[in-house]
């Protein structure tokens, strides 16, 4: 592995080092990890890294010092040096140390699937109660922007005023991220406000003034600082009466989400998951399909998937969507949406227990 | 390029596309890019990339479905349809994609250096201005920490106590946090604010009670979440009166710091600059090195690194940094480090200039 130990969640998860700059490591067949970084980093990692993680440098390694130029070049040295035919690597280890190792006769197999990856679906119970501490910095920034919408007054155009001044999305961010930042858990990826048509685009992240009767989508998803674990939710909020179409929207989305969470089950596929909650907008009417623009319109995304170290990892609530299992915990997100007329999602994370699932 | 438009700074630089999700892209020779993103962010991307940019999805490209697995499988199939013979990847490319592209026929040469992080390293004015926005929040954000500092009363063990509660590391964080999130230039990667021997550590974040007489090291590199760009400022602020030692140690990084900055001018190399600082130090009698258990100590890190799209990037204020250009953004932050005693860092951010350099 290479990498800093935000970009890449495997050799965070196994070293557990918070490392700002990268480093390398390897994890040998007996378990034991290497794990290599700088000298200035020397102390704070063997004071922090995770117990059968082995912290050294160039210089405590005895490797020449021209290895520092890259960590791509130290993983060579260290490899070669101890006779390593061969290693296996994730899909998205850098193609240039992979370069390095072949150069130094290492034979660089890249894996379908990281073992680690497949290891971090199932979360521990201290991993729970990251994604717990995430989730409830979310919900009480939810809150606070549901409290502000709801002593909003509209003006003679419909626009919100709160507070003296027009509610905008760049304001209702700004009162999210001032709820998440007061408990460590920020909004790295940025956080979704997206009203009226802009929230026909799931990914759109909104702007401008926010309206009475219209749907307010609101996806937050923080990130802890101390543990870079993610939390994901989202509401659809609005101020006065929704049109009736947008009315039936929020309350087949409503709906739909119960039934994905009702599905979450170990031995339940995510597949099966995201069937029955397609199935469900399918029977009530709700058409999926792509206008004449090839813009996309109904049920345009998958049900959910996995959080944890990656904001979106396995499993997945897609049509590909692997068996689901104790521990792991997965976002159940479905939502609508209609060019012109606007969308809705409904987002909670949930952790796979015997029964069934926990809302975080 | 493969991956999200934070993870992979060429592409967002390339495509201004806000890709919270991977996409791929490929510059052609002639100057424009393909940019490869999924149905669902169709709309968004045309409305948002940059000029020269094409926007096309699996779909619009006619590509067939199972390409959609993967974006190395989306590459290969672009490339190959347009019978690409060769292509130059950074080397941070992920193998796993470099590999479908060999198997599709398709030679991927590493860059040494990717052509855009070069162009990258001189900013236009608009990207100054989104780094002098995170400044002015970095800014703000130790003036807030250097005002609770001032308004502390140290109890009877030394420990500082503002607004009647102990003032710790962990609650300065909050303090700079709040400052910076209501400007929406976040402390992403964490803050530093560690304080007494926590201090000599130069990336260690600090935790526990800051003390009085202590040397309290601020870093604080704070990212807009609406530009991406990043800020770095470093602060050593202190209660009460410092040890003769660190005082000295104070003055001469003050000092180290200001013929720093009078070094970085336009046709002087990071080298250069780097060795005047260094140069300074020993004169001053400042030792650099190792102790017995190994741990490093003196001026013990680079003089300062490029600030854009990246926290850390070229060019570098060190033995291996290469000529300075008008334009260019880089740190300048000298610091002493001692095991036991404490350290002194302070950082500014600063533009190349014909005549110079000036704080931003």
């Amino acid at each position: 592995m290479i990498g800093t130990s935000r970009n890449v969640p495997d050799l965070f998860w196994l070293t557990r080092f918070d490392a700002p700059d990268p480093v390398c490591a390897v994890a040998w067949p007996g378990g034991e990890t290497l794990l290599v970084v700088s000298a200035m980093e020397l102390g704070r990692a063997r004071r922090t890294a995770a117990a059968g993680c082995t912290v050294e440098t160039v210089e405590t390694l005895g490797l020449p010092q021209r290895v520092r130029s890259s960590q791509g070049a130290t993983l060579a040295a260290v490899l070669s040096g101890r006779k390593v035919k061969t290693v296996s690597v994730d899909a998205s280890f850098p193609v240039g140390a992979a370069r390095l190792l072949e150069k130094a006769g290492v034979k660089v197999g890249v894996a379908t699937a990281s073992p680690f990856a497949r290891s971090r679906q199932v979360k521990s119970e201290a991993e729970v109660r990251c994604i717990r501490e995430c989730q409830r910095a979310a919900r009480a920034a939810e809150n606070a922007l549901r409290l502000a919408i709801r002593a909003s007054e509209p003006d003679s155009r419909g626009r919100l005023v709160y507070d003296g001044a027009p509610l905008t999305s760049e304001r209702a961010r700004l009162i999210v991220r001032g709820v998440l930042a007061a408990r460590g858990a920020l909004d790295m990826d940025g956080t979704i406000v997206a009203g009226g048509v802009q929230a026909a685009d799931p990914h759109e992240s909104g702007s401008g003034p926010l309206k009475t009767g219209q749907t307010i989508v609101a996806d937050i998803f923080p990130r802890s600082l101390k543990s870079g674990y993610w939390g994901d939710m989202t509401r659809t909020h609005f101020h006065g009466r929704l049109s009736p179409q947008l009315r039936k929207m929020y309350d087949a989305v409503a709906e739909a989400q119960k039934i994905g969470i009702a599905a979450v089950k170990p031995g339940v596929s995510g597949a099966a998951v995201h069937a029955a909650v397609k199935d469900f907008f399918e029977r009530r009417g709700f058409k999926t399909g792509r206008d004449a623009s090839g813009r996309p319109y109904g049920f345009i995304h998958s049900t959910g998937h996995g959080v944890g170290l990656e904001i979106h990892e396995e499993p997945r609530l897609s049509p590909s969507g692997s068996l689901l299992r104790p521990g792991m915990v997965v976002t159940v997100e479905p939502g609508l949406y209609y060019p012109g007329v606007g969308g809705v999602r409904i987002e909670d994370t949930v952790l796979v227990v015997p029964s069934g699932c926990e809302i975080l």
